[in-house]
């Protein structure tokens, strides 16, 4: 193998067969994987300009490393599709986050390279630190467990918590800093700023030997300072000696090194793997790397769609979204209501509040990748008579759970919070599915929820929920377009009721879902079934009104994009005892929304057959 | 007043007068607070050793600024005693967590002066910044937010989300980190490492001076190093003026400060006053600061029940509770099981884990505050086929919402969580109730929850939990003593159905109100109605054997100490239309656990009551 000048990636038995190619030949291999990188992407979709970031990194991990021995735990996992083209998936990686694809995160069940499930921020080191403790309690002195970090998931308190563990752990943890200055969006806070201070430093190590070298050997002749150094020459070691945040922690610390040079990382690497304490490794790499349009824009090739290649132009360029329509008339609202401020964490474009922000910077405030920290801060403004607005995606405002409990609830804090990607959300999977907020937000105390299912009625929500000052308001919304065919909406009511003459049973659902039920009502009345509907509105509290209107009926059909235990359907089910539930009962993987939507029973199609099928039963 | 020469505590104006007095007077006086807190704590039970230790600094806090235009955050809260009564509520200080009395953490209901609410820890900084944003919105630039943190509560992510996003704000924020080594239990990982490090320097202040003027001032002479010093001049300044952690992160950095010196702390916190930067105090104090039973004995005198003072004895030495028989099984357990793990977030004691950790050092864990990582490094363990057990109170896994579903049940780990202090948790109150577990437990998909009642249904679960490996396992159970009068237990069943002849009502709870749902049976009988009853121990998922039993009655009342939206008994009356709901509404201040659960409607004679006024109504 060794005599071969160009390595066919197709051909090899990966990872193994890395270890036996010189780093000239490993540097053209990264040349391939960037072209299958760019190539794959540009027809699913994906993450792009932080893959671009790390094929060396990878590269030199797994030439160092020997997983699964080695576990390899990556932070989020949109950092690791090299780490799947260099472990056996190079064949199915034409198939990301496709329909039965691999997925765009790391999973154990797709692959035993795949040490810890990714998705959500700053949980490697905490994963890894679990890791490597159950090595060694199992005697392994020989493997790692290796965490590797972003410096958008530094901005996360569970990784803070990590490295605190970490550092004073006697394990063989290594972590790995891949800095690039740019997560999501551009990164936010005092660790961004030191981590960017130390980027540009010289490598700390030769640094450091000469200061050590400095202070130990050399009589220091000067009569001013004389004493002065004598008596401070302990704090000012102790000072030089842990300098960096990291050592202070308890890790040994290496770095910064060349994130796109091969021969430095593996020396740095092997340097880690020596050292049998837990080892900090700090790597610079530039987001994007190796494809012009995402190196010169490496935010918007962060998380993409379809593009064309040659010019990086999306194939689709989305007009609008709920996101956006969120964004543009909270920017609006903003003109009139001083006291409204704005606040995201690291998701400024992804919840369309790149317009407050632009318009009103001193109102708009992006935590970073902090959210148990942006709902207390939110609070913080509210106790004295702001409004925030906290715009986040449902499957990370999980992280918030005890925040909106402890910090805004019990308060009685007027707040708003608006919930992006709830539901399906299609590509990203399991992690992502904004499928859980509605069971935690009904369990806070005195939570309102709205969930508009077009854009005027998102519009209204954001207004309602800004202006009623009696609690927090959550207001959900899916991601994507608004594909509505019907005007269903009603300003006046929180909800919306169609009655048909002779109609005995009666179909019920809010969100997304309405405009494929309306649909649906018209299948049924092809098929000679009278179906009358309520969309719901204001989803959260009951609606006793709403209540008395299903007990009329013989049945009541609750279809819900939502986990069903502690959802709406089961409260009105609670109360009424004829509703059925017609809910989400489990993890969701990734695909095209409308296909999982589908496969989840509704689809227009779908929920006018089980309508059917349920009234053949009775 | 400055004439006077003993204040008198109960004639002062508060806090006003405090900066009419001499430092002498106000020293008198902190004795006075000290005789206070001792005496009503040894009385009401409460936080002692903490609010020992911040005499001087809350005095000097108040001496300083101007509550409540200044607005003081205290983290958590137990360390407020002293602002209370300084703040007018001395004479209210004797009720001190008591029924209708003050409550031991901050609510600002309570009084204009508590800022913001406390009891979860590491929440300070975020609010304070969000309080601190909200002036400078205003255009106040004179008065200051301050967060006062221990640190206990720098373990927490939320501490480091906030400190990164207040380092670099351009607002007035003060931090002032109440260090004392020994937060809840002996303080955990490289952060307390490193502040411990930095309590015993010198002033920073005056180290930082020296080091500045020897490097700017002085020609070092000595051939060797000569270029070395040059080249790295820059590197080597960079590393001394910013080598605080704090600093890092923006701060302006003050200390570390002599906490029980008046007039040390007056002078810090003035300079901090000056500073037009987001400002880090670091105090140094002493926990139990002046009760020689505290000071020896910090940990025990952390949170305690009434004691006698002369000697620090407790009132009452409680034998055996639903913590210790856990950790005693558990311990067991350990002994057999070389796989089994203990986990806890700084809470070694409270849990009972202490004899786990005796045992088996190598296989116990205490992350500190660090609920997040707990949970992650939990389901890390899991990956390598250990079990571990997390141990924690209900109202703090609120924090871990996220990482249940993220990092254990997307991946089917195999996983155990102690939640003790599930339900009514008494003096502590609104923040501490463990009332919100079962919801959000129930929505985590493949979750199992037992709710054993008394000792042995306790380690019958825990066995179970240990055993099935088929995903993640919650056993709750309340806080204090198993009260059973009754033996209820069914070791091979995972419900106990009581029947009686005739019986038309079927009475259904779990956990603790088992024993006063048999006794309110008992006095249904002597008003001749006849009720039988379910007791469940495996309350989740739904069991359908139960389900059939409900529907032959002609009423189900379902008691359930948790909040109502989410509970059990709410997805049973989903399904079974004749189940009445009687749960918990919302959040319940604080006082004896007995006479709250009287006042919620569930003690025995009001159960009776409720089922008798139930059956007339019908």
């Amino acid at each position: 193998m060794s005599e071969i000048k160009k390595p066919d990636i197709y051909k090899m038995n990966l990872p193994a067969d890395l270890k036996k190619l010189s780093t000239a030949q490993c540097e053209e291999l990264c040349g391939d994987i960037r072209k299958i990188l760019i190539d794959t992407v540009s027809k699913n979709g994906g993450h792009l300009a932080s893959n671009l970031g790390t094929v060396e990194l990878t590269m030199a991990i797994h030439r160092v490393f020997e997983s699964p021995k080695d576990k390899i735990v990556w932070d989020v996992g949109h950092q690791a599709y090299t780490h799947k083209i260099l472990t056996g998936r190079l064949k199915e990686f034409k198939t990301l986050r496709q329909e039965n694809g691999i997925s765009g995160f790391c999973r154990p069940d797709e692959s035993v390279h795949d040490a810890f499930i990714s998705g959500h921020s700053s949980t490697s080191v905490s994963a890894a630190l679990g890791i490597a403790t159950a090595m060694k309690l199992s005697g392994d002195k020989t493997h790692h467990a290796i965490a590797v970090v972003g410096d958008g998931a530094s901005t996360g308190g569970e990784l803070y918590e990590g490295l605190n563990n970490a550092g004073k752990s006697d394990t063989n943890i290594i972590v790995i800093l891949n800095y690039n200055e740019m997560s999501i969006s551009k990164n936010v806070g005092g660790m961004a700023k030191y981590l960017s201070s130390m980027r540009t430093k010289e490598s700390y190590q030769r640094t450091k030997g000469r200061v050590e070298r400095m202070l130990d050997k050399t009589p220091v002749i000067g009569k001013p300072v004389k004493n002065a150094v004598r008596n401070s020459k302990n704090a000012v070691k102790n000072m030089i000696l842990h300098s960096t945040m990291f050592e202070d922690l308890g890790f040994h610390y290496i770095g910064p090194i060349d994130g796109h040079n091969l021969e430095e990382l593996e020396q740095g690497l092997m340097a880690a793997k020596a050292v049998n304490k837990p080892v900090f490794v700090h790597v610079n790499t530039i987001k994007g790397k190796g494809y012009a349009p995402a190196e010169a824009n490496p935010g918007e090739f962060h998380g993409v769609g379809s593009f064309e290649i040659k010019t990086g132009n999306p194939d689709v360029v989305l007009s609008d979204s709920f996101s956006s329509i969120m964004g543009k008339e909270l920017c609006e609202m903003g003109e009139k209501n001083k006291r409204l401020c704005a606040v995201t964490a690291a998701m400024k474009y992804g919840t369309g509040l790149q317009y407050f922000a632009k318009r009103f910077p001193e109102r708009f405030f992006d935590v970073g990748i902090a959210e148990e920290h942006a709902v207390t801060f939110c609070a913080g403004l509210a106790s004295m008579n702001y409004v925030p607005v906290f715009a986040v995606y449902s499957s990370f405002l999980q992280r918030s759970y005890d925040q909106l409990i402890h910090d805004m609830a019990i308060g009685g804090c007027h707040a708003v919070i608006c919930v992006d990607r709830a539901g399906i959300v299609g590509d990203d999977g399991e992690t992502h599915q904004g499928i859980f907020d509605v069971s935690f937000l009904t369990s806070v105390p005195n939570m309102r929820i709205y969930s508009p299912s077009n854009y005027d009625e998102l519009r209204l929500c954001l207004h309602k929920a800004v202006e009623d000052d009696s609690g927090i308001c959550a207001v959900r919304y899916p991601r994507g377009r608004d594909q509505s065919l019907y005007d269903t909406s009603d300003p006046v009511s929180t909800y919306v009721y169609r009655h048909i003459e002779g109609a005995k049973v009666l179909l019920v659902t809010y969100g997304r879902l309405a405009n494929d039920l309306f649909t649906a009502i018209e299948i049924l009345r092809n098929r000679d079934i009278k179906c009358d509907i309520i969309k719901l509105v204001n989803i959260f509290p009951i609606d006793n009104e709403v209540v008395d209107i299903m007990s009329a009926y013989d049945a009541v059909l609750f279809f819900e994009e939502a986990y069903y235990c502690g959802s709406i359907s089961e409260k009105y089910a609670s109360i009424c005892p004829n509703v059925a539930q017609f809910a989400i009962d489990g993890f969701v993987k990734h695909g095209k929304c409308d296909v999982l939507l589908d496969e989840l029973g509704f689809s227009a199609e779908k929920m006018a057959d089980t309508v059917e099928g349920f009234l053949k039963d009775e």
